[in-house]
């Protein structure tokens, strides 16, 4: 069992530690542009960074969840790679952001493609287990005999 | 293992896929309604489409945790077919909080009743888990023997 | 499989029903203070409650995450352990930061201490699952043999 999540979960606690580094970013970011909690809003260069971590927070869940579905019915290495790709699209981003909204978009396509293959092959890999579990059809294993034969 | 948790993975993608769909609707609100990054204000036509948005993305965890608490604790089948009545409400809420605040009322209320089902089974699946683990009292098999002999 | 799971569930669920209440509490603010839905912004009052309710919807996949890493990787029991005090410290977090800005600070610090000790474990099981599987090398059991030797 471990054997088969220990990358995912090497990946998750880089995902975690990077959180840490863009919520104590919006903490300095208060302190430089005088922001004090509960007030969300103030100059352009506060609201780039409160954002660039709200919405990597939202996006935070979406990550760790569709990862995990790929790692697990999918392939673990495909998903930590893919993981890590996304997780360094994102300090990109949080980056890019900070210093400007334009510079934000490059990186958030990035970290979105990276998304949409976690979600693409996440979708594969249930499907193919639902074949195997439901409908007793291992279709990789069909699809090699099918290439073997031609 | 997997056939345990195949359905829990078809309604996980599901999920996400919904919440792309949200993201992708607050990208065009931005568009139609002019109101760039990194402001979260604007006319309440694009700020009720941003507030749907949030408040399910803020949802969405606490959904998949319970759903996956509840589908591994108590019963699969239970749990995707909750999960899939959530992401219909969750669907409907979006649509009606567009149009005006009043119409994300009724889909919120029957979203939030599926999350207490979810819950009260997660409880109920974590307590006889606990009594079986911890205990070694099987309560579902002693109900089981009761009736029996009843 | 449950048994090395069922107290992280247990605490899982209890987070679940904590969120559900910040939730509440903010309907009720809400209520009191005349902000209806879409606003986010009213008097200080309810800009704490709101804030409050977000920063802890915010960090709770963050720490759902981090709590199962740790309880799967590492320990369960130490896991439910620090997850029991990271919902203590969000309840007194909550509380605080309803009253006055200030009384937020100190339920947060601890709150944020209690997250980094379970990345501190889930850093180390993590790194000591990843040396037994991909190394073949157990280090704890290396460091029991050589104190047994000492």
């Amino acid at each position: 069992m471990l054997e088969d999540t220990v990358g995912l979960g090497a990946v998750t606690v880089l995902g975690v530690l990077e959180q840490a580094y863009f919520s104590l970013q919006v903490i300095y970011a208060r302190r430089k542009y005088s922001v004090p909690p509960p007030s969300t809003t103030g100059p352009p260069e506060f609201e780039r960074v409160f954002r660039a971590q709200a919405n990597c927070s939202e996006y935070f869940p979406i990550f760790i969840t569709i990862m995990w579905t790929c790692g697990v019915f999918f392939s673990q290495g495909l998903s930590s790679v893919c993981g890590l790709l996304y997780l360094y699209g994102r300090f990109r981003y949080f980056q890019g952001y900070s210093a400007s909204a334009q510079g934000r978009l490059a990186p958030l396509y990035f970290s979105a493609k990276v998304l949409w293959v976690l979600i693409a092959f996440s979708s594969l890999g249930v499907f193919l287990s639902f074949c195997r579990v439901y409908l007793n059809v291992d279709l990789l294993q069909r699809l090699g005999s099918a290439l073997d034969l031609a």
